[in-house]
């Protein structure tokens, strides 16, 4: 994993969020190579979800929404975890996984108990091993503001759901889509964590991919259901996900939310574990009447055909931009031993969302050659995104292209100038073609498509 | 004006924001057409200035920054207006507005002096009509909220420049990229305005498209500066604006900031007057300098051809995403009269940059049709976003993919099953031609590009 984020960093994926100031825990920022990177994996999302598919429409709401739906969701009153302050060195833990730890009893939602088992049992800050606690508080992990205009409080929104609901009404008035139909979104979400960590696995501020997919209340979700999953597996794959790096947890009913009738997280065993890529969850017609209720709107679906009235239930599919880049560094790394005593490290992204797809590269800096490889190289990056790189060796520029993931090396000889050719390096089977100059576009086209 | 917002909610552009909430001002949400018209200027964009240019990389930095940055840049002192409030009907005002409009006096900056004069001439509230004032105070635009790990407030970032900044040394040390060269950012920014408003146009919640393009201290940066207005206003043409729709407007040396050594305005003239679209400033070593001072990081280009090091100059092009899209919208809007006593509303949008770029139509609902319609819809929907459409007379379908700037209608008929053709009407000249099905998508792709 080190060497992981040591790359991103030294290549330009993803750096630590505002670094030179010292940093801000749970932030990060995208480099050249990230930002294309992560551009690929969103429109291929939106591609395979939203353009491709008559039943799915996309929307892009606010973060900045109205405090009251946060309140229809539940969120203002319940949207955290309960904490617990050392006095003594100031840290802040999570109540249940202190008291977990030091007595394996799961007192989970229980405030008052949790307070005084960790009175009474003495149990050690894991920081400076002193007990000298504050009482167990839910803390809300919504990031709050102020808005002209509006009196209290209002929040950045800690999911992106709740921007599609408040849209239900207008998207139904505005299109003719019928039910069963998805509302798609990519945007970003903030929580006020107590802990984030893991790299780009857990932040403060992140993306998701979400679709709202609304049917009939006795619709058969369950066939539904599953060709989501499948759809969410089929999508990590897509990636570059193995199969058998994938693996799907069903919530045990006693976990699963009143109102849901199935929640499944897909797990991907990142090098730290298998932890939650992506979820899927049967919300019912939670989110819909609650917002109702709050607005004094009716949030309902008209079927024409059948002259029937219904508040639509939901299934939820969820994806992470970052938890989904993070898979696709994951998947790619590979050091690979080459003969005897050589090695590469090779990202072996999938083409569609390798972030460099073509690197020019002239044999030597001379200007005879550097000439016409800068033409090549202008008439390349109209189609594909390319690098030009005429620093040290052939060999060692191939390396660095490995390193970031580039499909193909297009290298202008001396030859070149005669036979109007060059030679085209395949990143995995580091095989060499010698291709036409006149059919390369459409050489490349074909390969990377 | 009303009509284009009006349109715009009709047939899912944009919505205001938290609608059913009672709607949060200076916030909207982009329905299915509005994503899709938003995400192809972005495209747009991003290929004109990133993808197809050697000299500039793309970042994308969080939302969430160090507050020390905001010291630096000098938002936390001094970003925002002079404010008085109204102590009878609580209203907030600018206070330079509220004394320029009474006495003509340009007191800007001058807080005292206005208090005085607000006073003094017994200046009427623009609301209530009385005359009870508070003192005129700054008020700092910035929307504050707290983090976990952070002593005092953090932001939402004001402006997407130094998300940029602050990555400057992490892109200059993981690329090659040589000076001079851009940093090139998508994103969005947060003011906390005290009025918003003119629909899209001023917002509290809005995206940026942004350049730092650093250069030599002592390059001839009069001709970068001219180059980059040219590309600005040429995009701005390439979303519909009409060359005589546009004008620049050169900040006098007297408003200028002291580090900068030319400003210009791109203002596209706008149902509600020539108003700021896009905007080109110098800012000199500014930036970089004092994110130096208040990081005590170097920040510094180093030449290695001339072993030369220096801190670089700065030219920033600046394009606002939802002006640009309001501008798509006021640009295309026609209502044209057809013949005698027919009228349509269409759409003329750039092909590029329309929202759908297909209907396809199955003359009538009959499953003869309907079937291989839908089949065809889905082989074109690969390609290109498309819509099917099969409710009313076709002519009424016409005029409803008129209405949201559909290119082109592919219209399926009885005849299709027999010459395996259909017919291709064009929204601008509603011109129709019979294409052979086999070569429908070529015909398209060519047509579309």
């Amino acid at each position: 994993m080190e060497k992981i984020v040591s790359l991103a960093k030294r290549r330009g994926f993803v750096y630590p969020g505002s670094e030179i100031y010292g940093g801000l825990s749970g932030t990060y920022s995208y480099g050249p190579l990230g930002v294309e990177l992560k551009n690929n994996i969103k429109q291929l999302w939106w591609k395979k979800f939203v353009s491709t598919r008559p039943d799915v429409v996309g929307v892009d709401g606010p973060i900045l929404l109205h405090p009251k739906l946060w309140e229809a969701s539940g969120h203002t009153e319940g949207f955290g975890d309960a904490m617990v302050d050392c006095k003594e060195c100031k840290k802040r833990f999570r109540a249940d996984h202190l008291v977990e730890d030091a007595t394996g009893k799961d007192l989970e939602g229980k405030n008052e108990e949790m307070t005084k088992v960790i009175q009474d049992e003495k149990i050690k800050c894991p920081n400076c091993k002193k007990s000298n606690w504050t009482e167990v508080k839910d803390f809300n992990m919504m990031f709050k503001t102020q808005m002209n205009g509006i009196e209290g409080d209002i929040y950045l929104r800690p999911e992106t759901a709740g921007a599609i609901f408040v849209e239900f009404k207008n998207i139904v008035d505005s299109t003719r889509i019928k039910i069963p139909f998805g509302i798609a979104q990519i945007g970003k979400a903030f929580r006020n964590e107590i802990v984030a960590g893991n790299f780009i696995f857990r932040l403060r501020e992140f993306e998701q991919m979400e679709i709202e997919y609304l049917i009939h209340p006795e619709a058969d979700w369950g066939i539904l259901f599953d060709d989501w999953i499948v759809k969410q597996e089929e999508f990590a794959m897509e990636l570059g996900a193995k199969k058998e790096d994938l693996r799907r947890l069903e919530h045990p009913k006693e976990k699963l939310s009143h109102y849901s009738k199935k929640t499944v997280d897909i797990e991907y065993k990142f090098p730290f574990g298998f932890k939650e890529l992506y979820g899927l969850a049967h919300r019912g017609d939670f989110d819909l009447t609650k917002h109702s209720e709050f607005s004094n709107e009716k949030l309902e679906y008209f079927d024409q055909d059948k002259n029937e009235r219904f508040t639509p239930h939901i299934l939820e599919p969820t994806f992470g931009v970052e938890r989904s880049l993070l898979l696709a560094l994951v998947a790619a790394y590979e050091e690979e031993k080459i003969g005897e005593d050589d090695e590469r490290v090779v990202l072996r992204f999938p083409k569609k969302i390798a972030p460099v797809k073509v690197a020019v590269l002239p044999l030597s800096k001379k200007e005879e050659l550097s000439k016409p490889t800068l033409e090549l190289f202008g008439k390349l990056n109209e189609h594909f995104v390319s690098q030009y790189d005429d620093t040290q060796s052939i060999g060692k520029r191939y390396r660095r292209q490995d390193e970031i993931g580039t499909p193909y090396c297009v290298t202008f000889d001396f030859d070149s100038l005669e036979d109007k050719a060059v030679t085209v390096r395949d990143r995995d089977t580091m095989q060499q073609e010698r291709i036409n100059i006149d059919n390369l576009v459409d050489y490349l086209k074909e390969k990377l498509n």
